[in-house]
């Protein structure tokens, strides 16, 4: 096994970039942990003259990307372009049908298509590995799909959106707004010109469906996956949260129910005591409750060239060693086909904040509307009148069914007390 | 694949009944996550008659352990008998002599034979296996392995110890004193009935030098771990820590330096900001930085049968899948043997504590020997007087040469105004 493994890449962004940075880098320390060494062969990507900053000169440049998929002498095509469709399903498709491993980064991708790719793969003997799209550096996917195995998992959940965890971080530590420091975020490249996957939850979305998959045995399901983001989290939200004992950070959360499987991605409050309170900036963290091993947790960098390179080479050592098999931990054919559970039949503590204007029965009427829907307040919280003249109503309600509390903001609907959207945060208890 | 992997299982206590029920327990869905069936087909342990909570009739009952090696029909032995020696050895290098695949949950015997053990399996060509040796339920063995396969490793630290860690956190908790808290810890069944291996930092010891092996590629070096535990921690080492915005923790610590590989068992402070100080009670965590991954973090429970059996069994699924390879990451012939680093070398922050005599001059005599030692003192705690008459000084030195620190301590080694051995703990930073 001193032949080397042969790399075709297709991408040169940042992630491209750190892979070859990394190939080169640690090249002596993988050919040991490989069993032999790992080259890059051919790369391609749009622009051929843009300095990526490494030196490409040693690489077969190949045009047409999709070219990769055949190219004699290529092992393992690496996909770094990113995109559900398009191109890089075209280089997945292709490469797995001409019998190359296939390593990719993209989470849209796997999320829409990787039953079917996984199929292929298995069909066709080969590889298909994706470490890297989902909580970037950490390994996960490799600590569900083997390091819990032996586990029925009840629950997988994490911090799953650096982005997200970044800005509400920020507005918790320096108590400003979210537009500002998404702003500001933007101005530092830690939040792309066009944000909206990351903070409207749709990147989280991608990676919770991966996990659920592998966590629960069950076929990908990104479609019920039930989508909310950060945007409408306001600084009282997080400082009404922090006096009540809590953090809000975004989660992706999944688990089994008697009526199927449930995907949620939402802003969250967690209790100060779970480690998950702990996490903070763009630091991703992944939770797996198993029935013999307890609660595991990972956590490490979510994004960024270097961590992406770390998860994308750590499957590219997989391969080399010859130490893979069935893309979600078993054959696509024995994965299970579950419907999605009610959101209304899951239990828990919300947290609702409404701002009201400032004049007599405002209260009375949410409290009805609580009362009616048979939801119990375990607290409330009104503060003094703000600049604009409203007032901030901050309930935290004993355990209780969901359908409850959306009966009762159902109820309040169109009152012409209260001002813009009630926010709602589900309780991680 | 659906012929069943065959187990003979050598050991039934705590971790013993726990693989057998667990494997029950979750046999449908294992079978399915490792393509094929995992059955138990012979056990065997010192007693047969004693009652385990499990129905052993199903297995064929063999007296003598060692002949498990070579029964017919078995794919893989478990080892989990214990000791670093003796039985479990001896049947270790039978079974995998006889071209069996090996698991086992014996940090001892790996610390000490781990890397002939290993030599073996790569020339019989079988499976060495002991996720469940460090860190229980955890999978950091495999987050070393393959996870962070990719980077090349600065650091490997973490909690190691559960018995440890409770204690500690439990002294924190209700600030009470070590004595008292390990005969509780005792009495509740949370620490054996000698507990030296614990709490003198042995078993964190065993479990690091598995780490540092795997993150540094190097031969395992259990005996160059310098290693001190938890006894002459106090109450109030702990009330000072946290006064200086610490928690106490029993770390395992290893990194590479130039001069050799470096390797501590020791109490530490460590930054309430870091994830460490949130490891309570008798979870166990790992930290691994690497040079493209940043820093990674695994968490769980590190002990008891429910966990430790989910390591045993992860390994198992990946001996039913033939996903393995070198036990230590790479052939042993590939492992650097590096020698051991000086101690004295390190920089760092550490923490003193002096219990002295209540009279004039003793502070100046501390502070002249660090004077003389050129160790600079970044705080300094003098709390009132004790209940015997003694008086504690609590010093945080600057950055410095640990050689200075022990040079300083050694200054006051003898001195009359000194009671019993000053404290040291070095500073995670």
């Amino acid at each position: 096994m001193t032949e080397p493994l042969k790399i075709a890449l297709a991408g040169l962004g940042t992630v491209g970039g750190g892979v070859i940075r990394l190939l080169e880098a640690n090249a002596a320390l993988i050919a040991r942990r490989a069993g032999r060494p790992i080259e890059v062969v051919a790369v391609s990507a749009r622009d051929r003259s843009k300095d990526r900053g490494v030196d490409l000169s040693r690489f077969r440049w190949v045009d047409d990307t999709g070219a990769l998929a055949v190219l004699d002498g290529v092992d393992v095509v690496v996909e770094l372009i990113g995109g559900a469709d398009g191109p890089a399903l075209a280089l997945a498709r292709n490469s797995i049908a001409a019998g190359r491993a296939f390593v990719t980064a993209n989470k849209a991708m796997i999320a829409h298509h990787g039953l079917e790719l996984a199929e292929a793969a298995e069909r066709r003997g080969v590889a298909l590995k994706y470490e890297a799209a989902v909580a970037g550096g950490i390994p996960v996917i490799k600590g569900l799909r083997e390091g819990a195995a032996a586990n029925e998992l009840a629950h997988v959940y994490g911090i799953l959106n650096g982005t997200c965890n970044y800005i509400l971080s920020t507005m918790e530590a320096e108590g400003r707004d979210f537009a500002e420091v998404l702003a500001e975020a933007q101005a530092l490249g830690f939040a792309e010109a066009d944000p909206s996957f990351d903070i409207d939850g749709v990147d989280a979305a991608h990676k919770l469906s991966i996990l659920a998959s592998l966590a629960f045995g069950t076929r990908i399901d990104f479609d019920s996956v039930a989508v909310t983001g950060i945007r409408h989290v306001i600084a009282a939200d997080i400082a009404e949260a922090a006096a009540l004992g809590f953090k809000v950070r975004l989660l992706g959360y999944a688990e089994t129910r008697p009526d199927g499987l449930f995907q949620r991605v939402h802003p969250h409050l967690v209790p100060v005591a779970h480690p998950l309170a702990h996490v903070s900036g763009s630091l991703n963290a992944v939770v797996a409750e198993g029935n013999f091993v307890g609660r595991l947790l990972f956590e490490g960098r979510g994004a960024g060239d270097g961590p992406t390179a770390s998860a994308v080479v750590a499957d590219l050592i997989d391969i080399a060693r010859g130490e893979y098999g069935p893309a979600f931990a078993m054959p696509v054919s024995a994965l299970a086909d579950r419907p999605a559970a009610d959101a209304g039949e899951g239990r828990g503590r919300a947290y609702l904040r409404f701002t009201v204007e400032d004049k007599v029965g405002v209260l009375a009427e949410i409290a009805a509307a609580m009362r009616d829907s048979n939801v119990s307040i375990e607290s409330l919280i009104q503060r003094g009148v703000m600049p604009d003249g409203s007032v901030l109503v901050a309930i935290v309600t004993h355990d209780c069914p969901e359908r409850c509390v959306t009966q009762a903001l159902e109820r309040l609907e169109g009152s012409p007390s209260i001002r813009g959207r009630p926010m709602l945060m589900h309780i991680l208890d």
